[in-house]
């Protein structure tokens, strides 16, 4: 892009439905926290989206505090981002309900992620049906710029344009037009299985948690049974992948000219992928734990951010509501 | 009811989607004013359902005033009852999202409302669907106990009963289960063309505007062409039903006696509905006027209302959120 330079009101929404895993670390959280530089980052957790999957109110306390220990712990820092809890933004609800007005049922009956829950079988709430418009809500509540989404969360970005298209055209230019950046996913993470890592291959590697214990999936982790002496190409290897994602190039390199070479155990690359990982997340894992112990800090950071988000979006929501004719 | 003289928290939430005429006031409006004696009474001019039909700015904000000055004007009195408008509560569209997680997708899909009107071919937006769900939001924010409403809208306290009952079973006791108070339909209401009146119909007698205006639409009134003199049931007749709106007991008689006797013109049957209705709204009339004259008091009114029903609305907000785990 050739505005790269120019700094953009950047917004993510982080859902609390569980602990981090590997591959959202590489997949998604490193690279939308990268873009707190140089940009105006508002990140969000989304326990109003949440609600939908975690029925249990001890469970989504607990989560939301685990997701801004782990933003926080892994780098996202409140002096250049915007840090806060979906629900402590009123206007967001708001917003929501307003533009539920107005959004044909075509648009969300089409929504994929509706359609493959409901396909599975998953319940359909009206909460799953109606969460592209609460989506939609978040994002123009902050005149965001940029949504860094993953490849599967493009068609809720075209909804949101969609649904902001439709009301500016109605009622006038109200809403700022957002354009997704779709995360980079080339690097491969690799689950315990050699699949792809997710939480419904139940798979994962967390990026936080016991190291014993971790050290232990790692060891378990699936290898095939050709003879060590045997040279291998270390590019399709699983292991080589999970290596790679921590290893500077130089040890990139020594790791490839092994397997080329042959004669070695995968006991040995996993006993590399466990040092390597754990250095790698040392600084977080430190982090983290003294947060823990300052859960205080935790919520004046979530509160100062709350008051930043209200104030950017009480100021779209009375746009909004003097567009349609609410005020 | 054999509690009918406790006082109950009354809901009642009316639609700025135009003005109203004879047969809103007998049917509906006079009956749910009468509930704020001896009741609190909680009224709300419903601006953020009617988003799903006026889509002019213009026109919904006068719509709105529109209503507070039919309301007051109609006898509805600040120091009894409360009045509101819905958008001044932002604790509604909050509570509305915690609600449409959880509330099945079929429990929607169900409503006759929406049915009706995606036959008729409206075209079908979310807030039409989600409509009973915010409807929810509306009744319970303010613990409502009675909720005076149409035999047509039933079907949606029965879904704010369903939808309370899931998140008071799945979270704990938290809201309270309001009942609805079905509106005597009994007195008949014909229209300009002896039909029900309604706005649909286009059949309608309007409650203010040109005293001259609508004796022109009442003289107007269909009848039928049996001859003068002959003798007339009374029961039967549209214009009798009219002027027994407004007739108190002896005028009734006599006009009946008249019917009976045979002899006489409709023209003096119609003469006699446009005094009587003249005489009958003649104070609400002149209040009006008088309010228009003096809007900054009418606002005073809503942003007061507005005041009280948030203190009630944040309380159970809170107790929904701390239930669900989002505070």
């Amino acid at each position: 892009m050739t505005d790269a330079a120019t700094p953009k009101r950047v917004l993510s929404g982080i859902q609390p439905t569980g602990r981090p895993h590997w591959g959202n670390y590489f997949g998604a959280i490193r690279q939308y926290i990268d873009l707190q530089d140089g940009n105006d980052g508002f990140y969000f957790i989304a326990d109003l989206h949440a609600l939908t999957t975690v029925r249990d109110a001890a469970t989504l306390r607990q989560n939301v505090v685990d997701v801004a220990l782990d933003l926080l712990a892994l780098g996202l820092d409140p002096d250049k981002a915007t840090l806060f809890v979906q629900s402590h933004v009123p206007e967001v609800s708001e917003l929501c309900w307003i533009l539920l007005s107005g959004t044909p049922m075509g648009l969300l009956q089409r929504c994929v992620a509706y359609k493959e829950k409901v396909d599975k079988g998953i319940p359909a709430d009206a909460g799953l049906f109606t969460y592209p418009v609460l989506q939609a809500a978040d994002i123009l509540a902050y005149d965001s710029q940029l949504v860094p989404v993953g490849a599967d969360q493009v068609q809720h970005v075209e909804v949101c344009r969609d649904i902001a298209g439709r009301f500016n055209h109605q009622f006038g230019e109200t809403f700022v037009m957002p354009k997704a950046n779709v995360l980079d996913d080339s690097a491969k993470v690799p689950g315990t299985d050699g699949e792809k890592m997710s939480k419904s291959y139940d798979n994962v590697l967390p990026l936080f948690g016991e190291v014993k214990k971790i050290r232990k999936q790692i060891m378990r982790v699936t290898t095939d049974s050709r003879p060590m002496e045997e040279p291998k190409e270390p590019a399709d290897d699983h292991l080589f992948q999970l290596y790679s994602l921590f290893a500077d190039a130089a040890g990139r390199e020594e790791m490839a000219a092994m397997y080329r070479r042959g004669g070695f155990g995968y006991g040995e690359v996993k006993k590399a992928i466990a040092e390597a990982s754990e250095s790698y997340f040392a600084t977080a894992r430190e982090r983290r734990a003294d947060l823990e112990q300052n859960l205080d800090h935790v919520h004046a950071v979530l509160q100062a951010g709350a008051q930043r988000a209200r104030s950017v979006a009480a100021e779209v929501l009375s746009r909004a509501q003097s567009a349609c004719g609410l005020r």
